[in-house]
């Protein structure tokens, strides 16, 4: 099964505390990216996977999206979000992603936001996810970027003129990660851009967008001492489609 | 009009003695993993952008290739490839890629070795390239990595325990590196991933494959030196496809 840290007392509520939870979409800065990756909900069947708190779930709603299903494996945040909403065409599921059965043609948009990274056999998940959307439906999704989790001794380097540098090494050394986040050691799982864009193409997915998404001139309005993060890029954001040509097969 | 270094005489004389310019395909440690991303080329109709001595168009005809055509803006380079063959089916054109016309429908498939960085305009390249394409037509291309590219101040370092890491600075700072190589400076385009994917995309090409190539072990036999080479990737492969469902259009 996969580590699940958000379930462990002290890490959940120092993840609460996070931008992202206290705000939810608006407080994640790469959502406006994301955003514009996805198509129109209206009407859609969306499936959320790794939906933590459900913020997209509900969003989703919102936009006129007519059934959402969000999965996760953290029992504490799916209570959360289940106190969070009462709309019955929200259904939240408790399942370990790394081996989650999804049922076949069932979903318009697959979203995953920051949840690929800790799944082990992404290429098993992957062909699930391809088998449980329409022809033309679409994954959207967003993982840590390879040149920020793949680091074995990730650091910044200060030249003598106080230039920043982001330390790279063993970059096409894939496995796992396993660092300090909030005071637990977090198991990710490092691919590079390669891996994620074979394993969808043999999951059958076609890669139509691909972002590497850096923070903003607005994130770092309020963190001055951040300027270093200019100098990588941060999340890896990318959308795939099933063909169109299935619906006539 | 693009730099031409490889026209000036000492460049010239230096290039000529890397093992790609003394041995071509076999010289260019990428070779094999761009090979594998080539469909059969039997019959086919084959542009090569950037052919520098001829080493692929004359490799493409060997593989049965109906007829090939290669461009360069070097003509010391042209000259060369043009003394190393006699076979009416290769046609060499000294143009220079960045204002290009290509001829409609002309190509099945396009290729490019280590070419498309020098280009400024690569938007309106691609646009060219897609047009002289077949619908089902594909272009399989090499660039140095952006990770190799991209740092403005590119260098090793060492820490305390011997361990090497590759400082990597503006990433997504976009646009030219000017490096010296082979003791002249040479004029690069730094593109991030997602530029390519998306210069590809608004081309009309679908990305279709993607690698990050690092050296290899044969390769590091010969050089115990250069263990640091296995820290970063090095090339940027690609291959994109037009849409066949153009064939009915």
């Amino acid at each position: 099964m996969t580590q699940n840290v958000y379930d462990h007392e002290e890490f959940f509520a120092a993840y609460s505390q996070m931008d992202r939870s206290l705000h939810g979409l608006a407080g994640a800065p790469e959502w406006p990216t994301l955003l514009a990756m996805l198509p129109s909900l209206d009407g859609q069947r969306v499936l959320d996977l790794g939906c933590g708190f459900g913020w997209f779930c509900r969003w989703a709603r919102e936009q006129g999206a007519a059934a959402v299903t969000g999965i996760d494996v953290s029992e504490r945040m799916l209570e959360r979000a289940r106190v969070d909403t009462d709309d019955p065409a929200i259904q939240y599921v408790r399942e370990d992603l790394e081996h989650a059965q999804l049922p076949r043609g069932a979903f318009d948009l697959a979203y995953s936001s920051l949840a690929l990274h800790y799944i082990d056999d992404l290429g098993r998940l992957l062909a699930e996810v391809r088998q449980a959307l329409v022809p033309g439906g679409a994954l959207v999704a967003s993982v840590e970027h390879p040149l920020l989790l793949g680091p074995r001794r990730p650091g910044w380097n200060v030249d003598d003129d106080g230039n920043t540098s982001w330390l790279v090494d063993g970059y096409l050394d894939e496995g796992i990660r396993d660092a300090p986040w909030l005071g637990r050691r977090v198991i990710k799982h490092h691919r590079t851009i390669e891996t994620y864009a074979r394993l969808l193409r043999e999951a059958g997915l076609t890669l139509t967008d691909l972002r590497e998404w850096g923070v903003t001139d607005a994130w770092l309005r309020e963190r001055p001492d951040q300027e270093h993060e200019r100098e990588r890029p941060y999340f890896l954001l990318f959308r795939a489609t099933t063909s169109e040509l299935e619906v006539s097969a």
